[in-house]
């Protein structure tokens, strides 16, 4: 299933720092033994043996990072560099790095259950399409705002978007060559704008995002029941 | 903040059991030493002393059902009632023991870390506007399916939509009264129909609905964390 295209993930752990506050951010927190980070790092190690890492943080984090990687037996295929002030400028820094023809994974940093099963559904997917976005089914009921109060949405037309968000170099660098545009949410909405089509796959419901404490016993959780 | 207004809870734990399968329902299964429908029950009967608790689930249930009430210290509160054909139906003939005024709390009998606070909020609120919806923000991005491909969606315009729906018995009893739709996927898309507003209020992330086994180990997780 595999093949000799080169592989890179960008993993954007955090933009230059304005948003961060001060606490320590959730991408260092310990999950089940170790740094939510080096889980991260460690799915796309295990995902495929020649997987390059660019890891995009703000370089005020860099002696933490280091400290990370001295633990991590792959750290030499982790290249460090600075984020930018958004995700965008962030993803642009790492996409500097990738000259030649890829298949690019962007993914949060902080979603550290992502599977090595999910990031090979995502190459072979993007490889063949160009693009490939995990999604998951919106399991609840949803509701739209609108100017005066809210109706019912139709939730089976909505999907909820994971990372790795993967691309082929040729869809993706081009694409970030375009000025930045609040618009712009994640990396498929950038290629969107570019004027491709986006093509989903069938993301998994236990790659969570760690955006509150809550969501730090949760991924425990699910670990210990792995 | 508490009134003198009668409370009802009509409490949906499945349906006829027609889409239910073989295996155990969500609502029995042992979370945290007892099962998820006890936890649920707990919630409400700690609420409010003057809540009484109208539990709607398939006839084939009702030994389970039994079982659990042995050992709830309130039972006398809970009355059980067979659900019908779909949640409309089972709702519908939870509405049918509501004669008088009163707020109508409905909710999924597989949501147990459901709080006395956020029952009491809804209350407060469907008191003073006739409904209130407890919604959490869309924390990821999310895609919205078209007829050819998919699109960004903005997912500040919209909210994921919990339970206890909560009414007042002058607007949910008469929007019950219509035919059913099978637009109708919750209380508020019912009472929407009948030309009322939805009244949204703060929700509680942590009130997650017990679909698929990594829910009970998540809600186990979260339930240890309280």
């Amino acid at each position: 299933m595999s093949s000799n295209r080169r592989k890179v993930a960008i993993i954007v752990a955090g933009g230059s720092g304005v948003r961060m506050g001060s606490a320590v951010p959730k991408q260092f927190l310990q999950l089940a033994g170790k740094p939510v980070l080096a889980h991260t790092l460690q799915a796309f190690a295990q995902a495929y043996e020649d997987l390059e890492i660019i890891l995009v943080l703000p370089a005020a984090h860099f002696a933490q990072a280091a400290t990370i990687l001295q633990h991590f037996p792959d750290a030499g295929r982790v290249q460090v560099i600075a984020g930018g002030e958004t995700r965008f400028h962030s993803v642009k820094n790492g996409l500097d790095q990738v000259k030649d023809d890829a298949v690019i994974f962007v993914h949060d940093g902080v979603r550290p259950l992502v599977t090595p099963a999910l990031i090979r559904r995502c190459y072979e997917a993007a490889l063949q399409h160009g693009s490939a976005i995990p999604v998951i089914p919106v399991k609840d009921s949803i509701r739209v705002l609108q100017e005066n109060g809210n109706a019912a949405a139709d939730r089976e037309r909505f999907r909820i978007v994971q990372t790795p968000q993967t691309f082929t170099a040729a869809v993706l660098v081009p694409a970030f060559e375009r000025p930045f545009d609040p618009l712009f949410t994640d990396e498929a909405s950038v290629v969107e704008m570019a004027g491709h089509a986006i093509h989903l796959v069938e993301g998994d419901p236990e790659n969570i995002k760690i955006t509150q404490p809550h969501d730090l016993v949760i991924a425990e959780a699910l670990l210990r029941g792995r």
